[in-house]
């Protein structure tokens, strides 16, 4: 038997729908933030996957988290807009922020638009890419949860705050990168954590400031920032362009998703740019081409077996998962059945969608 | 005796000015470049101050850097506008980059501007600080000659294409990150190199793609990218949006500015967000005076005495040397001096800004 269960995307995508709507999340937004969950599933980050949707509904259920997504539009300028979105869901603030970042840089070559008083939006390789897609350079920031100290400090005061760039390639699938700013995710912390493994040093700090190599130490104390002063710096300036500037929450004072009752208020900030203002998109295609060949090619260093372009894995893995079924361990797929058992919703359209496992 | 000379900002800008319009660089651009590498020489910046003045020329002579910076705007755009600097000066491109994504980002909100066909134009905190200055958030990338290799690979197919990012501060001084997308700078590594010295492991490899700690071997090979996949997935998209989209040269095909004679034709991106399209500049001051505030007082970890924003080193260096002078290697003193017999430009404003040496 596998220890995985593997579901179909469009099945998994469905039901999760049906839960979301279930719960008082209207229908269009339910399917927003399926498609995000489902996407960050079939591109194996599953941390940002439906493992997230008895967290969202727990923090909805709790008022954390409004249903209903009511945006205000607080400021606009021709090529930049700032949204409220009143603690409203994360992904349905950011898809309609991806539209307008679209539409401005369409009407006037490129477009900031920042999100205030937001929840979390899954990867931001998900709205990169959709703006890519579009013909578009994509940028796209966030920040999260104080996980991380500072270069020199013992104290987060950090998320370890995402930068996600994304660009057209020919292949059509957006070269597209989507780095955190921490030097390992939390996730592998934790997961050390629960299997009593030891992490390599450098991954954290405890409490007191010191290297650790102790799981649970690292857990109380802090994740350290990539490469020391350069992710440090650049956490800084990311939680200063999508929290401090958009009017969201920044560093220490936001709360955490899991730990405290408190609305997040997470800030995003976006940017599209129209390739076709810089040269014609063919052009610009061809161009890609030539960078995408020349990374590939490398040629490999000892060790490696072939050099990638960012998003290549990403690429790869939801290609495999749209074909052969989307893996879920058994502990989410249980979770799934619960939800659909707390909110009433038929579990039949899940089990349907069971290929493996 | 002192191993360093200290020499007067004033004096020393003014000397360097006189030689490059004596070079025939016109008397507003050779101000231009020559406040950008005193700039570079005030922040402790040195490997891009006025030690470059002699490569700078040298590279003029040959006919590769054009005296005169003839710039035309190939394309336009109400926030985005695309400039060819045809083989100018860098900072004078980046000096009316500038300039046009402020206009353009007072005047819609927000800009983007690429400059292609361009040279060297020092830091590039220099230009996001003269765009903080102006009350906006400023963002400016650029792709350098390939000494780097992408995650996996053994060829040099990147430069350290640096990223900076600038807001204003109510101290008067912007927040300032400039990072390179190297784990160290390959200035180090030639310093080790001249003497004798090795290398940690982490920073570089041979040729044929092996791990090294041989300074020389070093060179020959290449710089390895910040934190592996991240710094190098973030240096291929930097080099994508200042080369593969403004029409730039790119990847492996730039020519080494020591190395090759041919024209480089670098790319710069600059981008400008005004801070009053997201809320009152008073507002986002004063929530930056807490953000500033709540990183520096950490508190320290064990082994450091304080926690720095990004850029303080840089200010803190700025206003020692603005008040006690700036100090040049003998050999670069020697360099200025020997520049000043070939142009026929007099020596005595150097020497009368010697405070010490």
């Amino acid at each position: 038997m596998s220890e995985k269960i593997k579901v179909k995307e469009k099945e998994l995508q469905e039901f999760c729908t049906e839960v979301l709507k279930a719960a008082g999340v209207p229908g269009d937004d339910a399917g927003i933030v399926a498609a995000s969950l489902v996407d960050a599933d079939l591109a194996g980050t599953g941390s940002h996957g439906v493992t997230r949707m008895s967290d969202y509904l727990g923090r909805m259920e709790q008022g954390l988290v409004s249903p209903v997504t009511k945006i205000d539009l607080v400021r606009e300028t021709p090529s930049t807009a700032l949204l409220d979105a009143n603690d409203g869901w994360g992904q349905v603030a950011s898809e309609r922020a991806v539209e307008l970042a679209v539409r401005k840089a369409g009407e006037v070559g490129s477009a900031w638009v920042g999100v205030r008083n937001s929840n979390h939006n899954g990867t931001a390789a998900y709205w990169t890419e959709k703006i890519a897609r579009q013909g578009m350079v994509g940028i796209c920031s966030m920040n999260t949860s104080p996980v991380m100290a500072a270069h020199g400090s013992k104290r987060p005061t950090l998320g370890t705050n995402p930068l996600s760039i994304a660009v057209p390639s020919s292949s059509g699938r957006p070269v597209v990168l989507d780095m955190a700013t921490s030097n390992q995710a939390r996730g592998k912390i934790i997961l050390a954590a629960k299997n009593d493994d030891p992490i390599p040093e450098g991954w954290a700090i405890t409490q007191e400031g010191l290297p650790t190599t102790d799981a649970k130490e690292a857990l109380k104390g802090s994740v350290l920032p990539l490469g020391g002063p350069k992710g440090s710096g650049l956490a800084i300036m990311l939680d200063i362009l999508s929290g401090v500037l958009t009017g969201a929450s920044f560093g220490a004072s936001m709360p955490r998703m899991y730990d405290d009752p408190a609305p997040q208020r997470v800030g995003h900030i976006f940017s599209a740019i129209d390739i076709e203002v810089f040269m014609p998109p063919d052009e610009f295609l061809a161009r890609m081409d030539e960078k995408e060949r020349e990374t590939r090619e490398g040629p490999p260093a000892p060790g490696f077996e072939r050099v990638r372009m960012p998003g290549d894995g990403r690429h790869e893995r939801q290609a495999e998962r749209r074909a052969h079924g989307i893996p879920l361990s058994r502990e989410v797929y249980a979770e799934l059945l619960d939800l659909a058992g707390r909110y009433g919703v038929p579990t039949g359209k899940l089990e349907r969608g069971v290929v493996s496992g």
